[in-house]
């Protein structure tokens, strides 16, 4: 037997039924047409952010970054529950636009955009975040020949990371961004070059659990904007601190409290030097705001035993849901979170199983030797923690199945 | 500095300019019209069932698990190549069918197979590689149900592993397939229910280097089939031996000589036992027909560098190959032959250089310190070993990139 990370708290149950937006998984599915499904709860959604901004101060801009989930209808609801969008590609930045998030509450990150992509951003007036000089001087030539001042921020590469992090972004060499050494000097040639200078984009790592570590890293990117902004000899107009702020996921994570987390922000900002003082400052999340709002369901298509072991068989699998897998950027498989949706709450029977996907390969497996309620074909399987990095962050065509479907739902 | 893999033999250069088919690299991104561009080298698939079909028994039946590489047009070649397909969900059905297969030379497999998937193998009239008893029972009640006899193999759970094989798909415990103490009253049964029984499919693992474990395997397999098929009082149609012939990714892998493994499978079936003296044998592979045809062609967006170490940033990535990524069923990262096309066989230069794709995550990371020619941006980077498990096998979705072109190849 082994364990899986913990259910977020904000699920419940009706006659043993597991309830999504107010409504059993069951008759979601049923509404949805089929299984493997992605249902997303707009409430779970709005009380993060609602908990996320009583806790900080109120000066700082939340920022989503989309790739955590850009399916459409989420994207549109949070382009009215976010301050701005955070994105990644000429792709997502059409997905931004059309969610209805103003261009100018758009930021650009990325360190290998192409010449199309920087045309488009610097047409469609968002901010591109630079990752090099070169980048610097084909965005530059770009502006110029398509006749837009550029709005242009100079992403950092900090000489710090984030402690406990689940991706360092940060520390030592790094394809993002500029050494912190060279960063105001980029900027000052920007600035000279006659660029729209936003400021600084200072992203140290993501998906840490540790509110100490997050809050000396918030401190230190404050003390970094600092010393750039001194050296360039403005003020900029936007800091971003990037997010680092976690999700639990596997056995023994605890959900992060924001609120010393806001408290130490609040202080930093409040002590910031000087040359900071007219500056907004953003915080830019992507799994944070959304992974526990999201839901995989998958249904039971066989129970079988194999050398006194028991495998239930889903529909469903890694090519949905990479990252429960465990075989993305995991070293080390750990369970994440799942449940029968139909037995929810209910005793577990002594014998653990094992849920493996439809696919034909041992790497298909979404629970290893967990404990559960009675499992039949036919159960519908919930693997919660799907709200970030699950659709979009699987290999969808991989062994021919359709793709999974995806629906927004809210009480 | 660390290693990469070896550059399959096949690829040459006229004018330092990597050919593909005969033709530069570059020019084929030109028609394709842009990049990233994975190109598959018919030619090389050729030489290499050729070489596969000289080695081995001439009973021996060749099929393709079109799994490893779906793309329509090399399905069409492949068709016409081997002499059955291998199929694991009713999208992949359709793909074999669409390419020109005979449909009673398709066997499904799959764990996970859902009613509407039996319904369609069976009313297309493929082969069913039963994974379970419960499969049994649905699957002759839908063939009751449509009014066909179906045509059913079962697919075995062996006691015994593939050494050294990178994906082990038998010994303990799994969930592919019966439990070999189980598996001949399976069959016993669905003859008796009156289905048109198809043998055995029994696949231990795949991808492994050793010839002498990959010998040793088939005999048991020979021998477990002859076992069951004396407890079931019958010839097998087909025993259908698997795969496992692994192909060279890694520093210090050396490709597989098939001719040992040829001559010790025709020793294997001139002895096997009498019950299986009318049966056919196949093996079934997918990367080792196709994986060293596929090239992987991304554009080099920027050359930076970042506390002395030298990052070159391509348009492609993970997102396309995750594989070469290490992040997809490898726990420690190693890297993939890659190569300069536009430099192929040029000096190197004294400073390695990481190869990053253009995602926004320290996962997307194509090639680690890697020794390689002056690189500079619009260079076509190639990655070797791209033919089988590329496209399919990667989140296409993943930050909104457009997916990959295809093309395929020949001379």
């Amino acid at each position: 037997m082994k364990p899986m990370g913990p259910i977020p708290r904000w699920f419940t149950a009706e006659g043993g039924m597991l309830l999504l937006g107010g409504c059993g998984a069951a008759s979601l599915v049923d509404e949805a047409g089929d299984t493997p499904l992605f249902v997303y709860d707009l409430d779970i959604v709005r009380a993060t952010i609602a908990g996320l901004r009583a806790a900080m101060p109120d000066v700082l801009h939340l920022h989503y970054a989309i790739k955590a989930n850009p399916y459409a209808p989420l994207l549109e609801a949070m382009a009215g529950l976010t301050d701005g969008f955070d994105i990644a590609s000429k792709g997502e930045l059409g997905a931004a636009l059309a969610a209805g998030m103003a261009p100018d509450a758009i930021s650009f990150a990325g360190p290998g955009k192409r010449d199309d992509e920087l045309r488009a951003a610097i047409q469609a007036g968002v901010t591109l975040n630079l990752e090099s000089d070169g980048e610097a001087d084909r965005a530059l030539a770009i502006a110029e020949a398509v006749g837009v001042r550029p709005r242009l921020a100079v992403r950092v590469n900090p000489d710090f990371d984030l402690k406990g992090s689940g991706m360092k972004m940060g520390g030592g060499a790094k394809p993002f961004g500029v050494d912190a050494d060279r960063a105001a000097a980029l900027a000052s040639r920007i600035i000279a070059a006659g660029a729209d200078w936003q400021g600084w984009h200072i992203f140290a790592g993501s998906q840490a659990l540790d509110a100490g570590a997050i809050i000396e890293t918030q401190r230190e990117t404050l003390a970094l904007a600092a010393r750039l902004s001194d050296a360039v000899g403005q003020c900029p107009p936007l800091v971003n601190i990037g997010g680092g702020l976690g999700v639990p996921y596997f056995p023994g994570d605890e959900p992060l409290d924001p609120r010393p987390i806001g408290l130490a922000l609040e202080e930093a900002i409040t002590m910031a030097p000087d040359i900071l003082e007219e500056s907004a400052f953003a915080m830019e999340l992507g799994r944070y705001l959304v992974a526990e709002a999201g839901v995989y369901l998958t249904r039971v298509v066989d129970v079988k035993e194999s050398h006194g072991e028991r495998f239930a068989v889903v529909d469903g699998g890694l090519h949905h849901q990479l990252a429960a897998s465990g075989n993305f950027g995991t070293v080390v498989r750990r369970n994440y979170p799942v449940a029968v949706t139909n037995r929810f709450g209910a005793e577990t029977v002594p014998e653990p199983v094992t849920i493996v996907g439809c696919l034909c390969t041992p790497l298909d497996r979404l629970a290893d030797k967990v404990m559960l309620p009675e499992v039949a074909p036919g159960d519908l399987i919930a693997v919660f923690m799907a709200g970030a990095y699950g659709a979009t962050a699987s290999p969808s065509a991989f062994l021919g199945h359709a793709p999974a479907l995806e629906m927004l739902v809210e009480a």
